[in-house]
């Protein structure tokens, strides 16, 4: 009963997952005329996608890794190579992203990393790669005590949760900055919001409401694996398996 | 020792708060001219002060609340009391911020609500509305059960950390915006990063730092109230005060 409420809102979650990134390829599609990699604005219209795929949709896949009901029961270490992998793969993703907007920039002589959307882009990156290698060094390879883990998995657990509210707020503020530099010199300004507008600030909030709804499986005390030997409201769901 | 470190914590978040308000204040009385309620762009730059300081600094106050340890012991009215105060001081703030950015918009024929940042801004405002009054009709009167409010509570919890994560995104949407309308036609534009704008980009990080230190305080577990009968991490700490 609770699992089958947990896979009907996985396949909800994948499902806007899903219609995140792809109403993102249709904004740049159909408005921007595309993709390439060329260092045109086609190569820029890559950022979004990558981004919104990255930073949002794969990496809260890889964090919800760990409320897969299986992953509550026998040996951690294969859903912890499958937690870093997926994170490793929206980091190349994020990466991927960093290079079409750099060289765009570039190509086109526009300063890079001055805007707040920027700023707060480029933590959000950061803190994701010092994310990642200290949940290698310290959850992945056998050399830590349990003691230490113990000390940062909450850390872990909540610069988890922030890095995706950061990445949220960076790609609201990335879809109004387009849009206000798209639809400047439109004969319909963003002001009249013609269809582009309408449907990209749509997608920013589907954005929204997929990370709000992906934090709130990450918190929910009843998705967690129990912790051994700690009465968790989580528990009663793995005697059920028992 | 451990009620030491909250309150340094405290202090900390205090003047971090006071200084994402100050140096809202700053930005728009040295760059801007300053304020009035006047429907004029005077008017306009009492609208990000007034967000900032209530949909996140008292708005985060008025959460924490409960995170004092005064509030673990003892009967819980006075501190609901206190929130919910707080809360509507946090409203009424935000509400006035609302009043200047319609009144400027409708003075100078600007349309409304366009923007995805202003999306976002009046979709957090609409659930800050919602989330009061449901916690007042709910947790505050007496006619709820005890069963209706430990159903509604995580909920309550959750959504309050997320209209919070909403304020942030809409907050540094609003600063990257305004910085591309104010730097559009300057001598040095924003991606030359005058003054202004290294100036409003840090008051933005700032409040993104201020958000996930707020956000880290309210969702660990040692900072707490702990619940009657139910082991928590918080209990030590009340058994120190016992």
């Amino acid at each position: 009963m609770a699992e089958g409420r947990f896979y009907l809102l996985v396949l909800a979650l994948s499902s806007l997952g899903s219609v995140c990134v792809l109403f993102t390829v249709y904004w740049m599609w159909n408005w921007h005329g595309g993709f390439a990699w060329d260092g045109s604005t086609l190569m820029f219209n890559c950022h979004p996608v990558l981004m919104v795929a990255g930073m949002v949709v794969v990496y809260s896949a890889a964090s919800l890794v760990y409320r897969l009901p299986q992953s509550w029961v026998g040996p951690k270490l294969p859903w912890k190579v499958a937690h870093a992998s997926l994170h490793l793969l929206a980091f190349l993703l994020t990466v991927l992203g960093l290079v079409a907007v750099f060289r765009y920039h570039n190509s086109k002589h526009i300063a890079n990393l001055y805007s707040l959307h920027s700023w707060l882009g480029i933590t959000a990156v950061f803190l994701f790669a010092c994310q990642w290698l200290l949940g290698f060094a310290v959850f992945l390879l056998p050399w830590a005590s349990l003691q230490l883990r113990s000390l940062l998995k909450p850390v872990h657990v909540f610069f988890g949760a922030s890095i995706l509210a950061l990445a949220m707020a960076s790609v609201i503020s990335g879809i109004n900055e387009k849009l206000f530099f798209s639809l400047k010199n439109a004969t319909r300004p963003y002001s009249s919001l013609p269809g582009e507008a309408v449907f990209a600030n749509g997608t920013g909030m589907l954005v929204v409401a997929f990370g709000l709804l992906v934090l709130y499986l990450l918190q929910a005390s009843s998705w967690k694996r129990p912790e051994v030997g700690v009465t968790t409201e989580g528990q009663p769901l793995l005697r059920e398996r028992e």
